[in-house]
């Protein structure tokens, strides 16, 4: 048997002993966004670098930041001729409300049929794991065919905040050949997928104030530009009639689509049918001229992630509201700037909001837009890797979500990301029942090991 | 010494007891709203009834309803030649929140220079209490000038519910020569005010439906008509660009001002500043060609109560909320009707609420406006006690407040409403730090025997 098929097989006979692993991690609350649980995410960064330690991976380090740590990590015996491997993942995970619409706790993962229920069984730590099983599969049955790192960070789920300083500041230490980063998913369970392109992020929040405090609504109703209601004109604002974003010059960077990659996104045959079944919405919406996945991936959008206002309770209670918040982000293309966008929104608010109220800007978080080269070795060594599982070239398709470490390392490192990752679309990540397909996880494990003899030289 | 005097003078010798009493019945948490009180709500209504017994009126008796219990009592003493005045108050009072807002606990009253601060001490349990001491100032040193009736009820603040059945149920109980109802105000504390036409309710909520549950934004932001900007985009539908209200035929019942009483009300010389004064806001705002006082008490409003949709914690949460909920209430002036307004808003709803999204409308409460006879016999008696207390006559205005009783009283009993009081505009009823200036409910108490004494044919 050579190597590679002694770690397929090593694989095949841990399937429970990688899963026991990855719920050991899911067992830990690590959200980065709550400071309640900071002392959680210091706890996962730990138990990773007491994993990777136990694998035997060399100077295995947990960076401090102002916030989460960052864990480094490397196994560098294939010889300088071999390409290094920058493997990435995060630790960190969304917050859990509205934790009523669980079927269970988040925390204390379960399985449900061929699925595997909890916060971060899919995005991200499942894919994490995935990853750490697959070179533990290599290392404990022989040779590792090329040069391996990791960086593993806390803080992706709030905009990655410290990740491209500490990468500016540790060039040497992360210097690699291409970074692989599984946070990414598939088109469906039948379907490898690699994404070539990303959305960028800018998030923000945005207060309105009215009166000094809640006014009697009978006493006041007449005389005051209610905050909430300015609020909702304001928003209202946002979209033209074609559903554009009418921030000013919000379109100027962003990159047209060519006919080539329409023709390849239409390939994908992910029609409206299917969005209208994940979501289970009467109808779709969207920028008009464009299909559903081209505004998905292709195309810059503006969300209203929360809303607050007034009373909120059971029952009725007539106020005029203090003030209103409104949390708003935009995904961005290339070549769009979450700093471009940060000022086209100051500009948008001193023309648009009206002299009855007063507000504040917030912005929260930001990350830059990237897109892939697909044609490198590397990228090819992954793409031969899937279909060695599935049986099927893999798809490539541009992405709607943000990873903003992808732009970070292009920027800072001058590599590209190989992103792929096994999640599906109905793994509910980001909300509640989040959950993991375990047949499509274990075949992912299986194509990691074949990624990493394929990239061997 | 006449039966008049004595009464005043007993007044003016209890005034700490007046307030002990007062405190009391204020300690109690009689939130109507909030399921967690409906024992406190018990416990004041039986507080009532025991302190009326302790005074001598006859045929106390709680009665309950659905909700929240009516107290009713009688001392009918001065002959059947002499008009019957029933007294109407409520003993519950609105919520607390937003909590953090309050200076000192609102159910523990403090009086700081001239003011006595405590969720209450204005709306109503103050007014309430002032008639209450009142009646005792007379019990206690002579004969009753006229006959009385009490009914007080507990579900005020939530739109009277079940008052409306109960006088419909209790006709011969209450019957009476016409209602004296202190839950209105003064426009400042030098002029007492007579309230001639009160504004109507009809409190609403909108809930509108998206996807499933919560969707990631970054894989669903293009495809999904975000509930969060569906509502804003509703709610920025209803007002246009003259700042009226954009149901349908919504203003085909609103009476016209009519010259005389435009010019009544400019009399009362409440300008913008004093509008803005009160609220801090940078700019006032209103349907055009309507002054404020105009905007406040003669014509309707619709106002947001509150806003709720997605993430609201702290920092950031990149989802497309699942639903987004909006409180959302009008005002309304004779002759306009709740259930008519019901009505518009289900068509409004019909014609502009997108197919891309569901929705569920609840009218939670409703009132209808009202108009009384300000040149009644009981009507000028009153008019003449504000005068002697005061030195000068009071003004007549219109309340952009509802109290729905008053038109509930008038429909089924024919009998109107003397709507006065004793509160300040700046008394931040249903707000943080409510308050009750102690100097202006002395006088009040005193005008009130004036008024029971000047009321006797």
């Amino acid at each position: 048997m050579d190597t590679r098929q002694s770690s397929l097989k090593f694989a095949s006979e841990n399937k429970d002993y990688f899963l026991n692993g990855l719920d050991e991690l899911i067992r830990i609350p690590s959200i980065s966004t709550n400071p309640e649980n900071a002392v959680d995410v210091k706890k996962a960064a730990q138990f990773l670098a007491d994993k990777l330690k136990s694998l035997g991976v060399e100077h295995v380090k947990v960076h401090s930041t102002k916030l989460h740590p960052i864990i480094t990590g490397e196994y560098l015996h294939a010889g300088s001729n071999q390409p290094t491997i920058l493997i990435y993942g995060h630790y960190d995970v969304q917050p859990v409300d509205p934790i009523e619409l669980w079927d269970r706790s988040p925390f204390q993962p379960a399985t449900v049929g061929e699925y595997h229920f909890a916060r971060g069984a899919s995005d991200m730590k499942g894919q994490l794991w995935s990853t750490i099983s697959a070179v533990e599969s290599i290392i404990k049955t022989g040779e590792f065919p090329v040069n391996i790192k990791f960086v593993f960070e806390g803080e992706e789920e709030i905009g990655s905040l410290h990740f491209l300083n500490f990468v500016e500041e540790n060039k040497e230490l992360l210097r690699s050949t291409v970074c692989l980063n599984p946070d990414a998913g598939m088109v469906n369970a039948n379907t490898p997928t690699i994404v070539y392109g990303l959305r960028g992020l800018a998030y923000f929040e945005l207060k309105v104030f009215g009166p000094a405090h809640d006014l009697h609504s009978g006493s006041f109703g007449g005389v005051i530009h209610n905050p909430a209601q300015v609020m909702a004109e304001f928003i209202a604002g946002l979209h033209d009639d074609q559903n554009r974003i009418t921030l000013p010059d919000f379109y100027k960077s962003v990159r047209p689509l060519s006919t080539e990659e329409r023709s390849e996104l239409a390939r994908l045959n992910l029609g409206d049918e299917v969005y209208l079944q994940q979501t289970s919405v009467p109808a779709l919406w969207g920028e008009k001229g464009y299909t559903s996945l081209e505004r998905t991936g292709a195309r810059p959008t503006l969300e209203i992630n929360g809303l607050l206002s007034g009373f909120t309770g059971e029952g009725s209670k007539t106020i005029i509201p203090a003030w209103a918040m409104a949390k708003i982000s935009t995904r961005l293309v290339p070549d769009q700037d979450p700093e471009e966008v940060h000022q086209q929104f100051i500009a948008y608010l001193e023309k648009h909001m009206p002299k009855t109220v007063k507000y504040e800007l917030k912005m929260l978080s930001g990350g830059k837009p990237s897109i892939s080269d697909t044609k490198s070795a590397e990228s090819l060594a992954f793409a031969k890797a899937l279909q060695s599982v599935w049986g099927t070239a893999p798809i490539y398709k541009r992405e709607g979500g943000s990873i903003s470490v992808v732009a970070d390392l292009q920027e800072s490192l001058g590599i590209d990301s190989i992103l792929s990752g096994f999640g599906l679309p109905d793994d509910n990540i980001h909300a509640p029942n989040e959950r993991l397909h375990l047949p499509t996880w274990y075949k992912g494990i299986d194509s990691l090991i074949h990624f990493f003899f394929n990239v061997k030289k």
